[in-house]
């Protein structure tokens, strides 16, 4: 089948990629939309080391469903963690930190860029009929926007900024204004700011951003003049979220942490179903996130277009 | 009045050091003895400017109090934050991360290694009769100790290691026993492995701490192998605690800390009156923790062998 894939740094579309026999408990999966997400440009950077299909947000059908034959033709989203269920942190209850898990088009799985996909049948959440493919295909990365709210306590009168203004932290602005805290959106980019503010969300450019204020920062760039913004703004005894990756290793100010008290929490996979229903309700909205949509045969320069400096989410249709 | 003055990296004793009258809401207190932190052997080596007398552990007598004369004669600690109590810090009640404090012998304020030091009265807290000086004494770092129990929810059943079995971290030990939790010491050498066991607390070498297993890992040596050693051992989903300051930038892995989605959680200063306490009743207790009791006029003596590695608490008496 058709496939863009990744090897040694190389992106390249694929016309025999191997479709195998679906292992017991999964699905095969056809992809109906995909989306390119900033792990799949880090991915294609070197950061990480993967060879393979590339991939993991999506929107699809189920076409074979050997053991459970109820999931066949169902229209549906999928986590991406692919787990053992036995290891000591699985049982633990954290199934997303398995011991052994493999990560579709991230670690040891094939991803999504592809005519079809395999997951486990556990891992699948139908998606509900209202719900065009274009916003569920935007369910793992509104899970992830979620997750820093089962992270971090977030109320009404709190101060908070999310500094980014990208497709993620778009979706984490809207699921943290839900919360009644006193929200403010960075973004350096005037056309970002008009952008943000079109959603009902106050925007302002870094350099308004008061020091040392806030109670809770939730960085959404993955740069490194983000978190020293976000570690600029945050009162002492605040929050600072991380929900981006970063190259490297960055040199931190601890002592600054330790002095000022201030707690940073690592923010990564959020829960499908919320996820779900926060889309279907509205009020988490990726209709203004769109970048635009390629035909996976057009996927290298999809890639292009979605690695542009301020570029909006990218999606695949196969 | 004699006192040990640190001025461009340099320390030396003076004897000519001014005593200035009592400013309004404070006392001046006779200083009976003084502890050596390892913030002070930072302020020497410049990790922050500061000039002035240095110390800020101390128990001492009061001797004037002129707004408050029910004070004089009491034996007393003080808290280490002299805080103005109106700045928006003050008022959002995080008074030790007052915007406008000065702090005992580290910042704006001269310390306790003279004769006298100067303290609001606000600061002091009555040493309880039945708690020797040499007792007293730890009472800062007692509370810093403490300081983590209220930052972090520590139980029973939790996995629970403290890096670094010297002062502090021997401190901050036994009041995480305290709460139930399944606790181990990580020290280096055998000698100071020994020392904890002497207290009923386990210890271990570093090579023996399991990797990616602990609930909570507290980094009490302000190095960087302890850090790194912290978030080897923590599991996903876990907090790492940072009780120390280090020098200069350090270089994190942050996408790691994003990844497996870390707290790290800075602490400083802790409450002072169930400091007292937990020394007054014996759960915290330091006597294993002292290492030699010097002259004020020796002082220089007593920072070199402050200074050496494994070195417990040495006190300076004026």
């Amino acid at each position: 089948m058709r496939g863009v894939w990744l090897e040694d740094r190389r992106l390249r579309l694929r016309d025999d990629i191997a479709s195998p026999p679906v292992p017991p408990g999964e699905a095969r999966i056809r992809v109906l939309l995909a989306g390119i997400c900033g792990t799949d440009l880090e991915l294609v950077e070197g950061y990480y080391p993967y060879t393979g299909v590339l991939g993991h947000e999506f929107v699809g059908r189920v076409e074979e469903a050997p053991g459970a034959p109820e999931w066949v033709g169902r229209r549906v989203v999928g986590e991406i963690n692919a787990v053992c269920g036995e290891c000591p942190t699985c049982r633990a209850n954290r199934p997303s930190h398995c011991e052994r898990r493999s990560v579709l088009g991230i670690v040891d799985r094939p991803g999504v860029f592809a005519e079809t996909t395999l997951l486990p049948v556990a891992n699948l959440h139908v998606v509900p009929d209202e719900l065009p493919d274009e916003a569920a295909v935007f369910t793992e990365p509104a899970g992830a926007a979620l997750r820093v709210l089962q992270q971090v306590h977030v109320g009404p009168g709190q101060r908070v900024a999310v500094i980014g203004p990208g497709r993620l932290g778009t979706l984490v602005a809207q699921a943290l204004a839900g919360t009644g805290c006193e929200l403010v959106v960075v973004a350096r980019r005037p056309a970002a700011r008009d952008r943000v503010a079109a959603l009902g969300l106050r925007a302002m450019p870094p350099g308004e951003l008061p020091a040392g204020r806030l109670d809770l920062v939730v960085e959404c760039t993955g740069n490194v003049e983000g978190l020293a913004l976000a570690r600029r703004a945050v009162r002492p005894q605040g929050t600072i979220v991380l929900k981006s990756t970063y190259h490297g290793e960055v040199a931190v100010n601890l002592s600054a942490v330790v002095v000022d008290e201030v707690t940073l929490v690592g923010s990564r996979c959020g829960p499908f179903a919320p996820a779900l229903e926060a889309l279907r309700a509205g009020r988490l909205d990726p209709r203004g996130l769109l970048e635009a949509t390629y035909p996976l045969a057009d996927a290298l320069a999809a890639f292009e277009r979605a690695a542009r400096p301020g570029a909006l989410k990218v999606l695949l249709r196969p």
